[in-house]
């Protein structure tokens, strides 16, 4: 089951690399070649993924990065996706899709089949289980599994999640039961569901209450580096269980940019993600 | 400003033709034809906007079914896309897009600039403002526009956005405020704002409370036929103001399905637009 893997590898190392990549992240020599740019980014992904896929339990592709750059973009993801699996790592595809069930087929066939294929898609709850229900078959017939948004680490998170509903949960805690049922048929030997949660590092009290409520759930959780999360916060989180890998995109991926002295780009992607693994499992 | 030309076309005929194109609703003769996957898509897709071009005010473009056929699926929406725009007619890109800032920003490049380039982007709210003030810049020096989830057509619709909040706002009335409060600075002459909602047919006494909360929002309508929205519905709706194009997908782009008297497909599409448009028009 596809969340007991990934828990294994994230007791190893939490760290997911985000590959969040823009064509400013590419070293000159690489930005300058005669290559196609789906090439040249997919070679930016392919040496980063070489450098640290012994210190990552994972690897999350955001799609909007792929498609900002049309069709060579797309291409790219889909080369990135598939240089994951074939090294035997997991891929994250971090789409957030949601629609209603005819529509979320499509979905589940893009991202589980064929170019898009990846291990893990994020999803979006707002049009409750309709757009969630149709991944099942894939759960349970292809070794797949779904993160579905619950807790966001952007600011405007407040704007509904952190709204009050009239028995006094909070919009994110309705989220997060339903989330807890729709995975319970999906729990593996790790105690883990397939269906996992997203929850920003950036608003530690609402992550205790979510862990709290939310026992089966493995958590994908941004917001550390650029977005001002830190390896104390993790800490809070990893005391009661493991439940989570914690992913980092510009603060891995652009550690290169303005910076010389090494043989190689990735050098300083490999120097970063370890010391991100280390500034995480010091506090454990 | 794009929702101004919207609202015109939608005085003419209130019709949106939904191209969710799927293998299985192509014709035979062109299935069977030794072209490219995405060819063989978009001259079904061209035939379809030949032969309703006149009766339509808009096209809307289900990417899920295009990132379901892969690299492509996706070269065949892009094609559909440019094809639309080039007839002078507007081109809604179905993607329910939701994201935090830095990646939403992403998202608006790839919808309204380069291969994917649509007038009009679906986008989710469940992220707050951070999703949906990225593309602010595009609206205003572009002639871009959004449609923002508010209460979609599918039956767990119920899950979240019918859930009562503390003040006994309803979520989805909730998220009716902000749409309305995000749209205010882009208002044309129509009244209209360039920040949309996407409301069902399928829950017509919400609409009504929708309709008198967000007078500036024009309205994208999934829910019409396949979904079980009548005309009828549509009437209720269009007694107060023309606010809304009204989409249906399957029921119009599926017509020819089991058929063969007339000498092409898109003749029983272009015949189910027709009487979609009347069966609208009839009643106002």
């Amino acid at each position: 089951m596809i969340m007991d893997r990934l828990y294994k590898a994230a007791i190893e190392s939490p760290v997911c690399v985000g590959l969040d990549t823009k064509l400013a992240f590419l070293p000159d020599y690489l930005n300058q070649k005669d290559w196609q740019l789906s090439d040249k980014i997919f070679e930016f992904n392919k040496k980063i993924v070489d450098a640290t896929s012994d210190l990552a339990a994972c690897y999350k592709i955001q799609i909007a990065c792929y498609e900002a750059l049309g069709l060579e973009g797309m291409k790219a993801y889909a080369q990135t996706a598939a240089y994951v699996r074939k090294q035997g790592k997991i891929v994250i595809g971090d789409a957030k899709r949601g629609d209603i069930g005819s529509t979320a087929e499509q979905y589940a066939k893009g991202h589980f089949e064929g170019d898009f294929e990846v291990d893990i898609l994020t999803v979006n709850p707002y049009m409750g289980v309709d757009a969630i229900a149709p991944y099942y078959d894939h759960i349970k017939t292809n070794e797949k599994g779904l993160f579905v948004l619950l807790h966001t680490s952007n600011p405007s998170a407040q704007d509904f999640q952190e709204k009050a509903m009239k028995n006094d949960q909070m919009l994110y805690e309705k989220v997060g039961e339903k989330i807890t049922q729709w995975g319970e048929p999906f729990i593996g030997n790790s105690g883990f569901s397939a269906i996992g949660a997203v929850v920003g590092l950036t608003y530690p009290e609402e992550f205790e209450k979510i862990q709290a409520q939310c026992q089966s759930t493995f958590f994908l959780v941004p917001g550390y580096g650029a977005q001002g999360g830190t390896g104390k916060d993790i800490a809070r989180i990893f005391k009661k269980s493991r439940c989570a890998v914690i992913n980092s995109s510009r603060g891995l991926i652009t550690a290169h940019k303005g910076k010389t002295e090494k043989a190689d780009f990735s050098d300083y992607v490999r120097e970063n993600t370890r010391a991100m693994k280390e500034d995480i499992l010091k506090w454990l």
